[in-house]
């Protein structure tokens, strides 16, 4: 059997009830012909087999050892084949200072992984378009991805910090910075995935104004000419920012930098309407890749059953795919997942009259039954 | 009688037609009184009087004089009391280099002005609901401000360029960087309109990531103390981006720094399905203001008179009030655009089935109808 170690980081909140709905259709997926006892095993062989190893990590890695990503889970992380994370975060922690927030953890997660590039598709499901604020004639049939560059720009750039000025007064600053090596290698991602979707890919940038993004463009021109296949238009982002909400069908791939990136993804993401429904993939040229949901760790309804478990169980199709190669074992959980929307069953975040509503867990038997 | 001295920027593309309409507009204000002839003259006297001084800016300065901000038109804007800008840009500038784009000298402009607050209304016009891309029970009654700082950030932050790194790859970077004294200033500006308008203010940052973020929550934090009877909450840019769709009524005020507010005002001004008929301000403490309307400069329909006229009509107003203290005349201003929509004129930007259509110089005559 193919044998693969999956590292499960459940994180805080809703985190670890969604991982755990998720693991569960992994487990049974290998085990569609093998007797249902081996499920409660950690390891379990038939055709494909994989090994857990749940790891702590976010607030919850604070409260129990002190720091938001010990050196244990990102060791565990680096050695698994893929990650797959829950949720991180909480008002419990809001207040601490940065090396002791959860989204620190999350940021060393990435660079510690070296997961450069951040894939996160905003689909409008059919099942699901009256639950987006757009007009349905607006929203219906979107199917874009955003390539968000994840362990460069702003978010890393150095030097940062605080300071005091010849005036007397304090500043805090950051740097954003690219360098040719990191924009070839996320346009190239972005070249590439777009080659398997509509062949359109956007690049996202404000190189009106920023050296760093005259510099991104100029270097997205470059990589084009090794894809002529793929048509590839450039977008400033302020107007980007409005595009997705005019017309959002325009887009197929978009790639832009990691701030840029970690606005336009969530906006994308909310003109589906069910944020509780997406995936996103985070993958470094080599080693294992990070796997998550990208909605919240949602604290206000933790432990009460009631969170969207299929953005998980999505981002497990994604380690499927992205991950481990597994093109076929990631299909048959997508298809179960749109079977359980087909056959009405809906957690409350999207929810509407005439559907059944049902907890985290009922929506993870559920699909479990269509995998 | 009250004397101005108005800088009028035309600009490119649509702006001469569109700073014509509201010229027109307001020299017809302050000759309520006064004889038809009288329009034909710069400076006018009645009540108020007005002495324009029409200056190059833009591509058209570029290619009058070889800069996008001449030194004659920056000294001009800076001696009156008020500057009307119609819109710079277009394709024939694109490639340029950096000093010799139009953009680059609306920077000039901005930094040399030092208005440091830009005030961009967006609200949903009762009557244009239905252009929104966004559910009518979702863009109806949208009444919100974004309050951007406007010459600090990352447009401005220094270093910044191009340099090669020490394995020989070349690299394009940033400073976003804030003071103290900047926050302070423009979370003034921004608690002082809140107190105008609901008296709740949205500070939007990023506060988990980045440095000049956090310096800019903890400074917000500290002038709140002074507008106790102000609402004040705090927001990352990803989620107001998400939430600007998701819910926009929920804001009223929005202040942030100047990237993230070019990109959420643009957001914002989409949602309200008009953007031909949204103005800006933008103030010093002290010195002139600019005024001018957010759209671009749209050179497809540029000379066919074709152009929406009223956001710069409505830039007028903001000019009016913001720039000169005379509230009473900018409320005739968009008393008179309010009614001219009532009477059912439309440009084709905003047009719908039993609406009359019109261009630029008629819906001005109409405005004029009315005020
Ligand atoms: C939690 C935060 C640091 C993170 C980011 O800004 O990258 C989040 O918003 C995301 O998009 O994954
Ligand atoms: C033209 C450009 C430099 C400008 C900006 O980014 O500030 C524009 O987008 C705006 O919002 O006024």
């Amino acid at each position: 059997p193919r044998s693969y170690s999956i590292t499960l980081l459940p994180g805080d909140g809703i985190g670890p009830e969604v991982v755990s709905v998720a693991k569960d259709i992994l487990s049974f997926l290998i085990l569609w012909s093998a007797p249902e006892n081996l499920r409660s095993f950690a390891c379990v062989s038939a055709g494909i087999e994989f090994c857990y190893n749940e790891m702590p990590m976010g607030g919850a890695a604070i409260d129990a050892v002190g720091v938001p990503l010990p050196e244990e889970t990102l060791a565990a992380a680096k050695q698994s084949d893929a990650v797959l994370l829950g949720a991180i975060g909480g008002y419990k922690w809001d207040g601490n200072e940065k090396l002791l927030k959860p989204e620190t953890g999350l940021l060393q997660l990435r660079a510690g992984l070296g997961v450069f590039a951040n894939l996160r598709p905003a689909t409008v499901w059919p099942q699901l378009v009256d639950s987006s604020t757009l007009k349905k004639e607006v929203a219906e049939g979107v199917d874009l991805i955003v390539i968000r560059e994840l362990t460069g720009g702003i978010y890393f750039g150095e030097p940062r910090g605080f300071g005091t000025n010849d005036k007397g007064e304090d500043f805090g600053f950051n740097t954003e910075i690219y360098s040719t090596f990191e924009i070839d290698r996320i346009a190239r991602v972005a070249f590439e995935v777009a080659r398997k979707r509509q062949s359109k890919l956007c690049s996202v940038d404000k190189a009106n104004v920023l050296e760093a993004s005259m510099l991104w463009r100029r270097r997205v021109n470059e990589i084009a000419s090794e894809y002529s296949d793929v048509q590839l238009s450039h977008m400033y982002v302020d107007n980007a920012a409005m595009q997705l909400i005019r017309d959002p069908r325009q887009f197929d791939t978009i790639v832009t930098n990691n701030i840029f990136g970690d606005i336009l993804s969530d906006e994308a993401s909310i003109i589906t309407g069910s944020i509780g429904m997406l995936p996103s993939a985070s993958i470094s040229g080599s080693g294992p890749g990070l796997f998550e949901p990208i909605h919240g760790s949602a604290p206000d309804i933790a432990g009460q059953d009631k969170a969207n478990p299929l953005a998980t169980v999505l981002s497990a199709a994604m380690l499927l795919r992205y991950g481990l190669g597994e093109e076929n074992a990631a299909r048959r959980i997508e298809a179960a997942v749109i079977e359980t929307l087909n056959k009405g069953f809906r957690t409350s975040d999207i929810h509407s009259s005439g559907m059944v509503l049902v907890g985290s867990k009922r929506m993870g038997e559920e699909v479990l039954k269509s995998v």
